[in-house]
């Protein structure tokens, strides 16, 4: 019996993983769950699951949700996320809770040696170096969640003497792929949700559709596998049929495909190293008879390059992409910059902010805040 | 460093992995090479890699191949294949001779506890279980060294206690992809040695462009990996980049890729459980803009469905299937019969033949025997 406590339950990643938990009543229980604002959800939820802690992290809704659930231990606040990682009886901690806010609980839990499913990329994003190191110093495994990562993990089992030469990141091309930039200057918050593949949040798809999701998850893939700027390329591959590819030194390649679900990734960080057996549907060759593959248009799409320019970089520059990035895409969805917009600000940002080499935590806590005010005053600026 | 030896070393397995051992000679050394006919390239192979022993299994060429070679212990006949597998400083077995021949000297190396890198597919196609029963037993390791075995072995490393559900067998469809029996009716032999994609020798090429190639690999899959017929599935895939696929129970794929070039699984064979550094061409999506699929046309290219029906009968059926298939492909290369004629001839054979549930060793050497005379009177009629 695995106990999990999952931060940022009522996501997407968060529901997901309570459905496979659901499945699996057998292998994990539900030891703390968390939500930033949705009270509702999360009370459904906690009276499912029985967890023994809670937190929400919005301290609005904190008397609602402890009236809701007499016989549960509930917090509120950011601080919070802490005690929840730190629980004792929990033996692997959900990183589900979307952006740079996830740094401080993950790095808790890697103190307290718990195991992590890390579906928080900017974990990595902000301070990857840190915290490989600090997972490694603790003996904790970090499984990633992100169908990618865990394409290449998957396909790293049993092959840990193996040098990779590179790795391939498939992208869907997200809703414009093809397009120019005078069709992504117009369009809309609408058109940019609509996501061909996969059934995400609001922030990762609009990243997806900017290709900034690509490059962050680049990012995490040079600090998960070790790898250097140059060993890590992205493939446009519309179907996402091919999650990931490695290759090795020997020249040969391995893949992890399927289905377009979250749910897989999410069952195999929970099961690992084991596999359980799912009813998820099953890949059809004759549903999907052509994969198809192109090159990404970093010309159109901006974001993906200055995220492999913050990438070969370093220092506190991925963690001043990834701030602006957060500022940027809610004003895009608040409709008070334009999709173009986006990159300019980030590139701003990063020509702009103080460059620090080897930034500290606080440099990194400093520095994500800073920008952020700085990336707020630029879109006030533009709209 | 590894001790080889290679049975069928003239061959185009046999040179490849002489290619791969002379730009790796820190890692192997050339134990014992063994030929059938080309004497003059035996010798050329000998007098470049200086092995401890040689063998020329036709006894006509014995004086030329001894004479040549004066400081070689130098043996002939099939027998001597035996002594070959048996030499006590080689650590590895490399099956690379055609054809179900290969049985006997396989299951000599394994009672000598060689590992066996296995390009020799009649061995498992013949006597699957027995082998690998002998094989587990034995404690050695079979590697295959088939593209798509070498495939799905690969995907597997790591996954030991994880349960297949199934796998794909990719299909390149050969020269004769997409037409129908009349067409193949009238095809020739020069056509048909016209792979689209893989440098093979005649036979497998004819076995190719007649989908027995692919059959003959399901049931040597069957065995190597403890399958049941419903769990082997073949997809046509006219480019072969993916090697081949296997689906765990969690509804995951992982598929081994790259360009086809036979010394790659030739090479990770060799160098298992490690993967060393190769200077081969690497895979370039650029090229290859799309992977297509489709399923198998199993009433055009009968010898599928048959090899199929042999795998699920067992017994002593794929031993007749395998014995009739060399005698009509020997027959078609010599213009005896014609193309669809050849499944004709190996469907009586399956008919005709008396079938045996639980064979011996002996019961599959003279079933080859009987069969091979029975489908060589047919072909005789029907020419």
């Amino acid at each position: 019996m695995k106990n999990i406590s999952i931060l940022g339950s009522t996501g997407s990643i968060g529901t997901q993983a309570l459905d496979v938990i659901r499945a699996n009543p057998n292998l994990y229980r539900v030891n703390a769950l968390t939500a930033q604002n949705n009270a509702d959800l999360l009370i459904k939820q906690a009276l499912e699951f029985k967890p023994s802690m809670v937190v929400i992290t919005c301290e609005d809704h904190y008397q609602k949700v402890k009236n809701a659930l007499p016989f549960i231990e509930v917090l509120c606040g950011e601080d919070a996320l802490i005690a929840v990682v730190e629980l004792p009886q929990t033996d692997f901690v959900l990183t589900a809770i979307m952006g740079a806010v996830g740094l401080k609980p993950t790095i808790a839990a890697i103190i307290a040696k718990k195991d992590i499913g890390l579906a928080n990329k900017e974990t990595l994003v902000v301070a990857g170096e840190m915290v490989m190191q600090l997972a490694k110093k603790n003996g904790v495994k970090i499984i990633p969640v992100d169908s990618e990562h865990s394409a290449i993990f998957q396909c790293l089992v049993g092959e840990e003497q193996n040098p990779i030469e590179k790795i391939y990141l498939t992208a869907s091309g997200g809703p414009f792929r093809g397009k120019n930039v005078d069709f992504l200057a117009t369009v809309t918050k609408k058109e940019a949700l609509k996501h061909p593949n996969w059934v995400m949040g609001a922030k990762i798809t609009i990243d997806s559709a900017s290709l900034m999701n690509k490059g962050l998850e680049a990012i995490e893939a040079k600090w998960l596998f070790d790898l250097a700027t140059n060993q890590i390329e992205v493939v446009v591959h519309p179907q996402s049929i091919i999650h990931s590819i490695v290759q090795f030194t020997d020249g040969s390649m391995k893949a992890q495909m399927g289905v377009p679900d979250m749910k897989l990734p999410i069952h195999y960080a929970l099961a690992y190293p084991k596999r359980v057996k799912s009813d998820f549907e099953r890949f059809n060759f004759l549903k999907y008879p052509a994969f198809t593959f192109s090159e990404a248009d970093t010309k159109s799409f901006r974001n993906l390059e200055l995220a492999f320019i913050a990438m070969e970089k370093g220092g506190n520059l991925p963690c001043i992409l990834n701030a602006a990035n957060e500022i940027v895409v809610e004003a895009f969805l608040q409709d008070k910059i334009g999709f173009l917009q986006m990159s300019d600000v980030i590139e701003e940002c990063m020509g702009t902010m103080q460059f620090i080499a080897q930034p500290t935590l606080n440099n990194y806590l400093e520095t994500d805040a800073h920008t952020r005010i700085f990336a707020n005053q630029l879109v006030t600026k533009q709209n």
